[in-house]
């Protein structure tokens, strides 16, 4: 495709997708096609001459499009927001459309040096001192496994350049909480450290890790002659958006030699409300957090940003210096490909640029306050209905809750949580994601996505008490 | 930023784009800005207002493009080539556009079924056979850690619910090539095995894994008490492009129950070529292949394509259930969250389905072809003229060169080689990857950008004796 086809195709595109944002609230929110149905419609084998443009955007229209979950949707309440803020997606189309890589410094500097620039932004931002550093990853569950891999190697000494973790001598031992993301323990089993060696500290009342059953923990690893590695805290789960006490976790970590990391991908967005940084307190002990601004901030998935206190540790243990990536300046500048586990880079840190420099930080921070407000106006209607029940605190813009008639119970009840939820959803009026809470269904309403007013929440909590009536 | 906001700048950013890749040619190819000078010239704290698009595109413009190196420039020889045809470009940007996320084939369902179709497709084109299942992966490197960490497992027998590798009775080690890519290495020690237990197979005289060490080499650990678990072969080397001979290795692998895993990264794109495919004979015998679309085909990076014979096996490797990610159709359908690490998932099948309807797979070919030519008509320019070497077989599209006039030899060669790569690098009328062989500093040229035609290929080695006369 040459340049002059790219500008008649790319501008129809432009206007498809402004067309599609600004229309997306009178689609169904979650599609409701078969398992196979989409793959159907495709040819089983790729076309050996060129299709024309118009048969490709043809096929995205009436083919792919029936097939999506609308995430931008104002009444997607499901996981979390994944807001694709329209700055952001322009930062990244420019980053796609220029096509370099950040292989090393010197096979493009501006990708390099405006990363360093807008993570210390972001830094800053959610009120870290500048005692740390950040880096472009994907994901958190790719974050995540970094800092398991970076704690374990700072509790082997190394064992990489040895034995590896074949040859330790005291098994060593991740402590992760009832409520982590499933990402934590699975970054566990990659990292190598086995399910034997994790343990899963139980949580108060708040599903919050309890300071006092780590140190239990850790005492009885101990004594039974295993190596105490690293916890791996929560500001702000998955299913509740529980806050774990990381001032508390921190001690205990700094007096057990512990690695602290600590996943923010979610709640880490509201520490940039300095209302909301209590909810961390204590984060300056950790080791690592991550953080996901590709979540509910607005920067176009993926970026994930990994801060660590250490930066030559992480280094150490990432660093491959093989001659063809070698150049006259390596000793003057950062080769992020030595921060993670992937060599090739996009130039991510475009669409944070972008996203933080349009909207400003007092333009992003009125928007998660809006949120927050949403999720307390309906924590409080749920509250004041009857039949009705909030699980959890709502710290944050997750509001967690049950329909909860009277004579419904145990499985029963659960029958009819997950039926209701399915109505809703299948009903294309919003998407809430089902979860289990001690043992139990719950539905989790996610408030956060972009175009997500009071109206929407209205309408959701109309539609989830109609839902409730129909099953 | 509002839709009609959105559609005035996405305009302007389309033709932008459309003139920055008309005009690439007119540019040097490679950035000679000092380190710290973009840096320094962004603000060091973030905007608490929000700034006016028009200042950020004109720092685009002033700040970020001179601290690029042109990797879609017609003289970009460096590193390999990272091609984003337009085609694919506008794929990606429909994906970002619509904001959608693959946390499950329910959240998305276009998103899975369009990946499984596409990556069949490509399976096809390379004309492996339907015992091959594919998934998109970020990089090589992650798809290389993936293979690892399965290899792992399955020579362990699921150590990762157990122990993990802190209680294997035999260490397991990995065989891996004296050229293999430095990700191999470095996937190796993250998935924790140790350096202790990663053996490098010396090559032959063509730069090529040699199956009789790669037996010796098996034997002696056996006869250590040692456990053989991998080998990672590779299709085209980074140095120089070198083949190991894939069916003798696969033969040695299947005798020893060793997991094969073979990086075609680069290569691999070749494949699409019926001619080539003799250079991965025995392919079949793998048990892993990772092969990048964002290299040499031409898909906007990132998409790293990763091919495994038994999917079931990765699944039970990768795999979480959380009950926030479950839904009623998960017997029915691929949730691609447990084909590698990443959760979340971007809409990257549109960016490989774009590129393989717009070219067609005869366009593909076609350009493909115009490369090999083209390297072959350098590898001939420099062997007959005096004073210059090729040294290694041009088997593809990479030709390793040195000019050695009468009387240097050693560290002097060594130092006219990086100084007349250099000199040619900061002229900007090409870029080329200096890298060592053999001990000794050579100049690899990479043929296959996008706009790479004869022409250009012929003022590259015009350049290149002019190099060599001013150093």
């Amino acid at each position: 495709m040459n340049p002059e086809e790219f500008r008649a195709f790319g501008h129809r595109l432009i206007d498809w997708i402004a067309d599609y944002r600004a229309g997306t609230s009178s689609r169904p929110v979650m599609s409701t096609v078969e398992p196979g149905s989409i793959r159907a419609q495709l040819p089983k084998a790729p076309p050996d001459a060129p299709e024309s443009m118009d048969e490709v955007l043809r096929d995205v229209e009436n083919i792919v499009v029936p097939g999506l979950s609308h995430w931008q949707h104002p009444r997607f309440f499901g996981y979390f927001p994944s807001n694709g803020e329209l700055s952001s997606v322009l930062g990244d189309y420019l980053s796609t459309g220029l096509g370099v890589l950040g292989l090393s410094w010197q096979s493009s500097p501006a990708l390099t040096e405006v990363e360093e620039v807008t993570t210390d932004w972001l830094r800053q931002m959610v009120g870290l001192s500048d005692k740390w550093s950040g880096v472009i990853q994907d994901t958190a569950s790719t974050s995540t496994l970094v800092a398991l891999i970076c704690a374990r190697e700072r509790a082997s000494r190394y064992s990489l350049v040895k034995g590896g973790l074949q040859t330790v001598e005291s098994p060593l031992v991740v402590y992760v909480s009832a409520y982590s993301h499933s990402s934590v323990d699975k970054a566990a089993l990659l990292a190598g450290f086995g399910r034997d060696h994790v343990r899963v500290v139980p949580a108060d009342s708040a599903y919050a890790m309890r300071p006092d059953a780590l140190k239990d923990a850790i005492r009885a690893d101990l004594a039974a002659g295993r190596k105490p590695c690293a916890v791996v805290a929560t500001t702000g789960t998955t299913a509740t958006t529980a806050m774990d006490p990381i001032g508390a976790l921190a001690e205990i970590a700094r007096e057990h030699g512990l690695w602290l990391h600590v996943d923010a991908a979610m709640a880490g967005s509201a520490m940039i409300l300095p209302e909301c940084r209590h909810l961390w307190q204590g984060i300056e002990g950790a080791d690592s957090i991550v953080l996901n601004p590709h979540k509910w901030l607005g920067v176009a998935f993926d970026c994930s940003v990994y801060y660590v206190r250490d930066a030559e540790h992480l280094v150490r243990v990432m660093s491959t210096n093989p001659s063809y990536l070698r150049s006259a300046v390596d000793e003057k500048v950062k080769n992020l490909r030595d921060w993670g586990i992937p060599l090739g880079r996009r130039f991510r840190a475009l669409k944070l640029w972008f996203l933080i420099r349009e909207q400003g930080v007092s333009g992003l921070q009125a928007r998660l306050r809006r949120d927050l407000a949403n999720a307390q106006w309906l924590k409080s209607a749920v509250e004041s209905a009857p039949d009705w029940r909030v699980l959890a605190p709502v710290s944050l813009q997750t509001v967690c809750v049950r329909h909860e008639p009277a004579g419904l119970e145990g499985q029963a009840l659960d029958r009819h949580t997950q039926a209701w939820a399915d109505a809703l959803n299948r009903s294309g009026a919003a998407y809430v994601t089902p979860a289990t809470l001690d043992g139990r269904w719950m539905v989790r309403v996610s408030i956060g996505a972009l175009l997500t007013e009071r109206s929407h929440v209205e309408a959701l909590w109309a539609a989830m008490r109609e839902a409730v009536k129909d099953v």
